[in-house]
């Protein structure tokens, strides 16, 4: 691993892959510190996963896509048939870095699925090792691609002058570029257009505190760190006319689930009027799934709550609730952000006229 | 001053008084200590109201009250005239630890005037010093009995196996004994009662971590810590049936102000038709302010969102908003829980027939 700080660009990269390495920005010591590393082996890649080096769906199946790539590189001198064999068992060990996270066993499945897919029309494991740099780039230029078009579908809302508030981190931290629910922002701000962004700083992991406004500083946008408690406030003043955050899964009735406070964010905004939106990939809309009650909450450890950092804030024994989502209604929802358009009630038909 | 750990008996103490000396429970070291602290000279007293070690609009109030007396002790010797000089000294003195809490320059102005009214009664500064003490005890055993009336009139609204959410501390820790928000439930706890507590952590100061769910806990009542963000979601599950909050100031219309995110609370219970309830003492009533619309919202540190502790959670420069109260409108609060009964809407009419 090397280290060095990253240039002062406009929006930041979670990851790049530069001359046949992956370099990361290591996200766990952000804000107070901007390091970038190279990551030389498999095991740090897991490594890197598993300690949320590198986080948000997104961003974690584009970094296990090059992972497994940097994983094979010292292998490329095997028999090709050892080459799948190891392929195979590199993948199962990326992939347990963190078992829950969808978009990386999608982008471990599809890199192995390649291979199978491949080797019979390659003489080496060096040539199939070739095309796997190719298929974990193109991945990468997918979620770009994605990223940027959610963008381009969101702009439109942005406009002069306004207040956007936003929840937890759907920013260019969580995924190639840009982010999801800051895509619009970042496409406005490029084009000149000014307006305030309230950042919710969303316990018990301040992903708003530590890395949303972080990114959107250091991007030159207008962005006011809030506590989650005071955003009522903010909507009050009539500071705020654009929420819109980012998204784990979408059911198909348009319920919506994502990280814990998203649902009061959403209630108040109706209370004030101010339009709710969810930016999210394709991807993340599950037709499977009928509703939002059949999403289940995930319940994280008591102490995330009970301490911060080393420091103990809550009582000893105390009982904690630590949900890490919950499901927005989608009668609260404007509007679903996607790279495929801004898709608007009634969901039950536009997500399966889209999405199906 | 001296230290030693409190008994583990009902609602805990904020303060005591007992042969002549002021005992503090200190608010900074909870809940990782438990230290109860003399104090014996009211550069002691100035520094433990300063220092937030006694909090609570009304705790301050009687710890200044009892402060007053016990800068006044060593100067029992002197003329009746040079003591009077020197109360009024002190009083201002103590006036200064925190210059915007009402109860403070309320509690110290009754114990002049007091002076003021007996000093042509009495015979020596002797005299007059142990009349001091008794009104000191009496404004204590005031805001007693004032907690106790609101827990009274509050008690009829706890139903066994019903949920409680409450916000920030308006605890016994904020008052002589009982609290406000909390009296009702220590007193249906006292009777046998059976319900949970969920306990808003408060961000950005934490008292909801650090002090309610400590005294509710430690009384042995069920209370489940939650971050700000999670009060939507245990709402949405019907875990929640009723919330009680404190309040700061309270408008002719029945706008109140209260600690940053009452407001969120107040506005997510109306979507789910949770009633929201206010309790407070009648001195919170203040007829002068017409609407929420006229009451100043003080603006905090920026440095208390962007740090925990001595840890950096937000960017450097970040910009922050951290206003350190909001203000519920009237049509969300089904009713003000006080010591003369629980006043409802309207309340421009309910108000000004018992507080006028």
């Amino acid at each position: 691993m090397s280290a060095n700080t990253t240039n002062n660009t406009s929006a930041v990269l979670s990851l790049r892959w530069e001359n046949g390495n992956l370099y990361i920005l290591d996200q766990t010591r952000l804000p107070i510190e901007i390091v970038e590393i190279r990551l030389d082996s498999i095991e740090q890649v897991w490594e890197a996963i598993q300690q949320l080096r590198v986080r948000g769906a997104p961003a974690i199946g584009v970094a296990a896509a090059y992972g497994l790539v940097v994983g094979m590189k010292p292998l490329i001198h095997l028999d090709l048939d050892k080459f799948l064999v190891r392929l195979k068992e590199n993948a199962g060990y990326l992939n347990s870095s963190r078992p829950t996270a969808v978009n990386l066993s999608w982008a471990l499945r599809r890199m192995q699925d390649f291979a199978t897919v491949q080797s019979p029309q390659v003489i080496s494991a060096s040539q199939l090792y070739a095309r796997l740099v190719d298929e974990a780039v193109r991945i990468h230029q997918e979620d770009r691609a994605i990223c940027r078009a959610i963008g381009e579908n969101g702009l439109p809302l942005i406009r002069d002058g306004m207040g956007v508030l936003t929840h937890c981190n759907a920013g260019a931290l969580a995924t190639s570029e840009l982010g999801t629910a800051t895509a619009p922002l970042y496409l406005a701000h490029e084009r000149g257009m000014r307006f305030r962004v309230y950042s919710d700083e969303t316990r018990p992991l301040l992903q708003g505190a530590r890395l949303t406004t972080w990114e959107l500083q250091r991007a030159g946008l207008d962005v006011t760190l809030i506590c989650d408690n005071m955003a009522a406030f903010v909507m009050s003043q009539g500071l705020v006319d654009l929420c819109i955050v980012g998204c784990d899964r979408v059911a198909a009735n348009g319920d919506a689930a994502n990280k814990i406070g998203t649902l009061g964010v959403a209630i108040i905004a109706q209370h004030y009027n101010i339009p709710f939106y969810v930016a999210c990939p394709s991807s993340t809309v599950d037709l499977q799934t009928a509703t939002g009650r059949e999403i289940v909450i995930e319940e994280r450890a008591a102490d995330e709550v009970l301490f911060f950092g080393a420091r103990r804030t809550g009582p000893e024994g105390a009982k904690v609730c630590n949900p890490s989502f919950d499901v927005t209604p989608h009668e609260l929802i404007a509007g679903f952000i996607t790279d495929r358009g801004i898709i608007q009630p009634p969901y039950a038909e536009s997500l399966a006229q889209h999405f199906g």
